[in-house]
């Protein structure tokens, strides 16, 4: 029984992306003419230990979360966070 | 007119993953107690400009990315992929 949750740490809009930047350089280097851009992302996928027997703890947990992306897995700075419960199950 | 794709490049079942283990240390030590495992994962989002004017080239698209994936985006020793296609519009 475990519940996963994916945290997808993006660039705010405007930040320098030279990951991105130089991955869309070099595609296109290669051959793949019709790349216009590409965007780097961080994901972590996080398995966290459910207190209740069945899913109705989604919404708890998506609070947990977010308070992890603030406490230290985004800078607010430059990053913003999207959170999404990808497996929510008994076994 | 673009299409958008997401390639997320995991590390493969069994590969270290050193960042995973210490988002989770740091977790646990923050407080949060119920985190049993993290997962570092590494997301592109590629804009790629579609050849035809409907939505129906998502299957060619797919493949060419995946073409990048082999060529320059993971490494078949220790990363699996995934390929995603996130927007697929006219504007």
């Amino acid at each position: 029984m475990s519940i996963e949750v994916d945290v997808t740490i993006k660039l705010k809009h405007g930040v320098a992306d030279p990951e991105g930047e130089n991955t869309k350089k070099a595609l296109n280097l290669l051959g793949f003419k019709r790349v216009r851009g590409v965007k780097s992302m961080k994901t972590f996928r996080i398995e966290i230990e459910p207190e209740k027997a069945d899913g109705e703890e989604e919404e708890e947990v998506k609070k947990e979360v977010e308070e992890m992306c603030r406490k230290l897995l985004a800078n607010p700075v430059i990053h913003e966070y999207e959170i999404q419960v990808v497996k929510s199950e008994r076994r």
